[in-house]
């Protein structure tokens, strides 16, 4: 595996661009509206929000998600097309029907995702009209314009792409992604739209895209629970002329590693986005007696607004770590606990090392740091990519 | 039911003192050693952190529950006594031990409280020292120098106290209690002592303390775990010679409808000195399906970062709520909720109503102001209090 660019335009057969629509009162001048087309049927896979509150766009995305080919996504930014009731459907659907006609293809093969404000009645006009204008700016190189025009409050635009060998053919997997420009995109919008020229059966793209994203968007999601609006949507169109990837064969464990990869490093470019974020942290809890528990106390320590601001800080506060670890409903035995700051220990058994508070600050002044937390009850493992949370985050999130 | 001046020694038989042992280096100045002192033997009731990290303070304290007759209550601000590991259990009880000793009083009828850092070895020694010197300095207008002894980052001494009549007898109870200084007590420690005159048999003691704990200060804890130390006691001392107030009788209600009254002021007291906190919410939830879905609604949005900045900036974004809403993990129906700031409505049947932004943007404005979700499933009901997100809690919280 090596790197490629090109983003999600590096697989063969992909072609994308952008236009502005014009959602953004006054702010006219930036592409709000992407197009990605795959100029070959594709087969996707997708994983949306599991909000009980779902975007319009959502619904119908979940829909086409059935057809048995797809060739393209329409996606805009400003606008989330959330809580807009009846007009909301109808205006995800206009949109998918715009660009169907204006492709040539049928409405079903297109997926629709918006992101943005909630609430606000989607400009259908203009963005069916922008939408018309679209075809003629695609371009194979066309991946990062579509990934700025779906940015919302993300600083740079994200992608990347993988070269590999798959069953003797080069094949590529690349893809874009807009996080939130927040600490916990649990309560922002995170969409990611990803392509790849191998042939992958239906059945077995979906369940890679399940495994790839468990690992990767949902390690930054600190509960588990999403926005309104969070996409994922992967398409394969076979120009790689492989033969096609199924359960069975050894070729599935090739393509799992690449789409891993892939989504691992968007969702690290997401989170190294975050609004005002200053500290990339990568946390682990192993020895926990089941997994749940492993994932219960690191998204308990994740999610403490102290912790937290102790590492924007730099102040190696494990007290405040033990604390969460004690409320996060896991099994714990207090002295059995270890805390690592890198690779210094801070607490052994449930109390302070004699480790100095000023070698742990030091790794607390870093940019990027670990923390490790064994239970020493089990072998479950978890691991979750956070951030400190700093005053520019709360001015950045307060509106208008 | 009347106020009453005094605090937690407003009820007859009972003093209260303070002194400076020097537990903060460098701040040696500040009291930080609390006694409260029945002069007749008194019945308790208690209710300890439900963190699985337990201080020893509270490890003590709840054995000390089981006898049968209290005295009194040491407590010190500064250093928390936890994950401490054997030395902190003995030095927790060296305090109880210095503590009766120099009142002449049992080891298991004085109640041991500390908050502060966790990890810090306690400075027994001074501790002991100082406590040797508390009882001469009790006095029966000592509530609010020991309201100060336990200050943290509390910016306020917090006391209150009532008078009422009970079984034909003038009786008071009062009660001072510490916050955090943070937003979330889920994650800080409070503490809450209240004493009355009252005579109250131990079972209905306890089982009233539990039911007014529930309203006040659980309704305040965001998803109704604690820090490691949380603690509140309840000493009653009979000294109004009313008949004992048992389960049957109608002293309960009256009784319980008083706690309650105390316990509720000192909750509001700590929210509202959350530290650098703007703006102070009830969040009322409504039309639930069940009380568990009413406090999930309701912790999931009082719990979202994005919310409280949005509030912190006066914005009224309900899209925000609605994506909380749809992330709690309770049954909804999207296009029945409605959401209110103040009465003013802002969603009904789960869209925008016509209520101009600039109205919303009014209530948003205000010091205090309410919201109320009805999710119109059923009659279950629940009300947290909560603020919202500033910079000056991120920097306050930063450390050193």
């Amino acid at each position: 595996m090596k790197n490629a660019t090109g983003g999600v335009t590096a697989a063969r057969g992909f072609v994308a661009g952008s236009i502005s629509c014009g959602i953004k009162a006054g702010k006219s001048r930036r592409p709000d509206l992407a197009l990605i087309f795959s100029t070959a049927p594709a087969v996707a896979a997708a994983t949306f929000t599991t909000n009980a509150v779902k975007a319009a766009p959502v619904l119908i995305s979940r829909a086409h998600l059935k057809s048995r080919s797809a060739r393209g996504i329409i996606a805009n930014s400003g606008n989330a097309n959330a809580c807009t009731g009846a007009a909301g459907n109808e205006h995800a659907r206009r949109m998918a029907v715009a660009a169907a006609q204006s492709l040539g293809v049928r409405e079903d093969e297109v997926f629709v995702c918006s992101t943005g404000r909630i609430g606000v009645p989607m400009p259908i006009d203009k963005v069916e009209r922008s939408i018309s204008q679209l075809p003629r700016l695609l371009k194979a190189s066309g991946s990062l314009q579509a990934a700025r025009a779906i940015m919302t409050s993300d600083s740079f635009a994200k992608e990347t792409a993988v070269e590999f060998t798959l069953g003797g053919r080069r094949v590529r997997l690349g893809g874009i992604a807009k996080g939130a420009g927040m600490i916990d995109p649990n309560m922002a919008t995170m969409l990611c739209f990803l392509t790849t020229d191998a042939a992958v059966a239906k059945r077995e793209l979906q369940r890679a895209l399940a495994i790839a994203v468990e690992q990767s968007f949902n390690r930054i999601t600190v509960d588990g629970d999403m926005s309104t609006n969070d996409t994922v949507i992967l398409l394969a169109n076979g120009r790689a002329e492989n033969a096609p990837v199924n359960a069975t064969g050894p070729e599935f464990a090739v393509f799992q590693k690449a789409l891993n990869e892939v989504t691992l490093r968007l969702a690290r470019m997401i989170v190294e986005d975050g609004e005002g974020v200053t500290k990339f942290i990568e946390l682990r809890v192993r020895g926990a007696a089941s997994g749940r528990d492993a994932r219960r106390v690191a998204e308990a320590i994740a999610n403490s607004a102290l912790v937290k601001c102790a590492w924007f800080g730099s102040d190696p506060n494990w007290g405040r770590i033990m604390d969460a670890i004690g409320y996060a409903k896991a099994k714990i035995t207090e002295p059995m606990i270890e805390i690592f700051y890198d690779k210094l220990p801070a607490v052994r058994g449930g109390i302070a090392t004699r480790t100095p508070i000023a070698a742990l600050r030091k790794i607390c002044r870093q940019q990027k740091f670990s923390i490790t937390v064994d239970l020493h009850l089990g072998s479950a493992e978890y691991t979750v990519f956070t951030t400190d949370l700093t005053p520019r985050y709360v001015l950045f999130n307060k509106g208008e």
